[in-house]
């Protein structure tokens, strides 16, 4: 049976792969929407964004919703940097016909919830964790509802990417991640400690670009370009691959080894905002939040990324 | 001209006088809605109780919605001590006609800023901010459009109620406080500095009970009920009147004395969670957010409300 | 008898106004030395306008020395905006002939303590605590046989000066202050609360100026430079008069009244560093830990004040 | 020529290594005193056990100085779970003839290093900071003259010990720990991300025992002792080895590589207290503090262990 999944995101070149990477597995996985949040770079562009990738997958009946445009508590931040201005650095898309959807994307999160059996409908999350909180605050009642949040974010052993204590998505709210993990709502994070080991090296981007498919061609140009700012920074071979992750997981969970334990969100203090405080010792007594992942076996995920981007166009 | 406002409202009894001294004002101010938030009792119970009070001065159009059931941050936190189990202890209302609306709150407030020319509606809070909060993030193009949000909360001289260091409207919700007053959106703070001079003492609740109208019977008895707690902490003569203040400066700014200062809320340490940090003295360069009440004129106060509530039922 | 004390001082005007009150007191009070620290001025300057001080006292056997030149965890903080480049601004003192004792301050304090009988030694403080928690830190057994720790500093109704929530004393070295009131040691703090009672009046400094005897018209021209600042920042008739107090206090209790609560101090937050968290009202379940000052007779206290300046040369 | 150094130490299985270590090396090190700290256990005991180890290495000339027994702001935290009762559970030495210097130990490593030349004293701290930062507050005049202060604390990538976040020695006093990066005083950290990397396997621990003088006996048997809770913990085939590594690193800085960046620690939040953040990546601004020890030559440092330990009767 086919996975009913929301994929809430801010794309940035990874999260196109991921969205990719759900639309080229009808089999496994039905994407009832996707929505779009301020992250990598503003709302705006990862709604066009957003639209774009459904797009290239040929994918025009998945409906693209606009959520928050910005952080619950924080100003924004931004990560052009790595992703460059438009988030899409790398290919140059041609303007969507896929629309925005009118309806905000929290309140399709929260209608597509209740419009569905318990435990039916699975939150991916590629982005910070604004909408996913926002719906939990409005309407409380679909905590009870909702199947799993699998969700890229947060680090331990990596520790963090945007500043010395945290990652990106957590980061830029964690107000947000808080909430989250304190739902009550089966969470599994998909860390940089599992991500870091998932590297695009040269000669993997090579036979993604070999496909041949735009699809394929897309994806290779797009990794090639955000590699620049990781290889620079941690000098290896290849540059992680984030949010592929997310879908390799729903795909294959076999891929993946984690520990059920109790993951808390620092939102006190300036120096380690957003660190994602990982009890992966169990030297605490918070009690497991949290199907944290901690490995992967890169090559049989490689391997799935291949295979499935082939089936698209 | 009327002035449009919405009440965003936990009643509580002094959130029931409020609503009703609104109510009483249809020259002065025309009450488009009532929102409810989780505050001094839980969210079933304030919108139960607005939706009574509405019922009780006659003016059954007045549309009553629900909002958010708990805060964006934190564990919901109730002050039945102050209260009573029901919120409205000291009064037995029936059951209400009155419905409750069943679009929810926080949009209700959106589409009614949306649908108004700019700067032409004012939101009045009574409780947290939640509702307020969650409005700005999920529609920040609100903040331009709004006249200016009325609040009850906060406390500077008279530093806190629920803590040694924070008033309960601004304590439950810090993080919607802190959302509320870094918005831009034109903010004037009725904090326990100025409520703390509004004594209820017996001789105003007797003239107040002796007005005669089921109205003004009510009032005595909900404002009897709910000294109790405050007789005892402080040994005042009366028990301070805090929400009312809010229609009463719409009603009346000359009433009124403020500053217009920074002032920003708590939300890192435990210790002093929510406490409203005004810049009163002016010794910080962070920029004025709020104008700030520090001083009313009690007399012409009670003239005010007393007059009003014997315009109703 | 007499009582023994230590003077902890950052002189400062005020702190010179202590000074010379505790001298002119030796029926009650005996002073065993003075300890400078890093506060209103450098502690060069403090160290160096202590033994001034006792000059001008005619005091030159009463040791000074010099204790910490920096708080315990923070970058020191100045006042000079307040006091003058020197401190002392107003009055133009000699080159002492007192001389700094070898023993660093710290060191006095643990000895002094250590060789004298449980609960003779009180300590009174007119800076920041640094000293008195460095020595509870160096030599913890000093804790049960300290008598009593008599402090300015802090603010609960009158919240803060050099910061909208914090007092001076206890915003340049907060760590400081809570190892002291964490100490077990009785602590009594007079705060602004009480301290913005004592207002040098033009009649009050009239009164000084016109006892004639040096200290008397040395303490007149130092208050007349204090008051400046605070005659603009609170438009009031006086300035307000602080360190006095403590030694006000020793001399005659009953000018005081006060409350057994808990104080906490703040430390974790930027924006509240360094306040004085006082659960006036009882409304937490911290236990008492001070006697915290709430009232003054202003009129005794000046009463007592020129009395006793008029008794030194 | 020898290096001159201060073992301030909170004995402890590995601390006693760590000084047995220095002892039997004379050619190059030159222990000009030992000072104790409150940490593992108890000061009266790391003081007892400092006296023990210093006997048992028959270098009874060396003094021993008893620091301070609480860290500077918080309650003392022991870590008798992974040391045992005694902190050199495994061993059972005789009560030592080695006595305890009447100095205070903060004024030991001060008035050694003021006796001394500029940059002669090498500090060399095994537990919680707190005697180095009690020395540089009261004495700030020594920062200039230290030489260096080489610490076994903290982790980034091993993240925590004592809790998720945080490594024990920089737990248990963050301030001290604090004032000591902020000192400007070259540091060394030796964190966990290194000392993880030397672990006692079953064949280490056995050559040491084989050598089968009264020292390497010890040795053998304390660290059996205390491998049972890192063991369990950690699933390794052998249990880190801490503090040896200050040591090792001043007899061979060649073992050893780092990065010199900034290192900041968490003091403000109760979840992420006592954190070393640390900017390995250079992603802040914040100005390199520190020579950060991240790896280090695992065979070269066991031989240089084991043949140093020979020497030891």
């Amino acid at each position: 049976m086919t996975r009913k999944i929301i994929i809430d995101t801010d794309p940035g070149q990874d999260d196109a792969v991921a969205i990719l990477l759900a639309l080229a597995s009808p089999e496994e996985i039905e994407v009832l929407g996707v929505v779009s949040v301020a992250g990598n770079v503003p709302l705006w562009r990862t709604t066009e964004n957003a639209r774009k990738i459904v797009e290239l997958a040929g994918k025009t009946s998945v409906p693209v919703f606009a959520g928050c445009a910005r952080p619950m508590r924080r100003q924004p931040v931004t990560a052009e940097h790595v992703h460059g201005e438009t988030g899409l650095n790398g290919i140059d898309l041609p303007s969507p016909s896929v629309p925005q959807q009118a309806q905000h994307g929290v309140d399709f999160i929260i209608e597509t919830v209740l419009a569905h059996a318990d435990k039916e409908i699975t939150l991916c999350t590629l982005g910070p964790l604004t909408n996913i909180a926002m719906a939990l605050i409005k309407a409380p009642e679909i905590a009870l509802k909702i199947r799993e949040i699998v969700s890229m974010g947060g680090a331990y052993f990596e520790v963090g990417n945007i500043t010395p204590a945290a990652e990106f998505n957590i980061y830029v709210d964690p107000e947000a991640a808080a909430v989250v993990l304190e739902s009550g709502v089966p969470v599994t994070l998909l860390p940089l400690d599992v991500t870091h080991q998932v590297l695009n090296t040269h000669e993997r981007l090579a036979r993604i670009a070999s496909l041949g498919n735009r699809c394929g061609t897309a994806v290779a140009a797009l990794l090639s370009f955000s590699e620049r700012f990781d290889l620079e920074k941690y000098g290896w071979t290849g540059a992680p691959l984030h949010d592929p992750n997310v879908i390799a997981y729903l795909l294959d969970a076999t891929l993946y080894e984690g520990r059920h334990i109790n993951v808390a969100i620092e939102t006190g203090s300036a120096l380690t905002q957003g660190m994602t405080v990982a009890d992966f010792w169990r030297v605490t007594k918070r009690p497991a939040n949290c199907n944290y992942i901690r490995n992967v076996d890169v090559e049989r995920f490689y391997a799935l990324l291949i295979e499935r981007l082939a089936q698209l166009p």
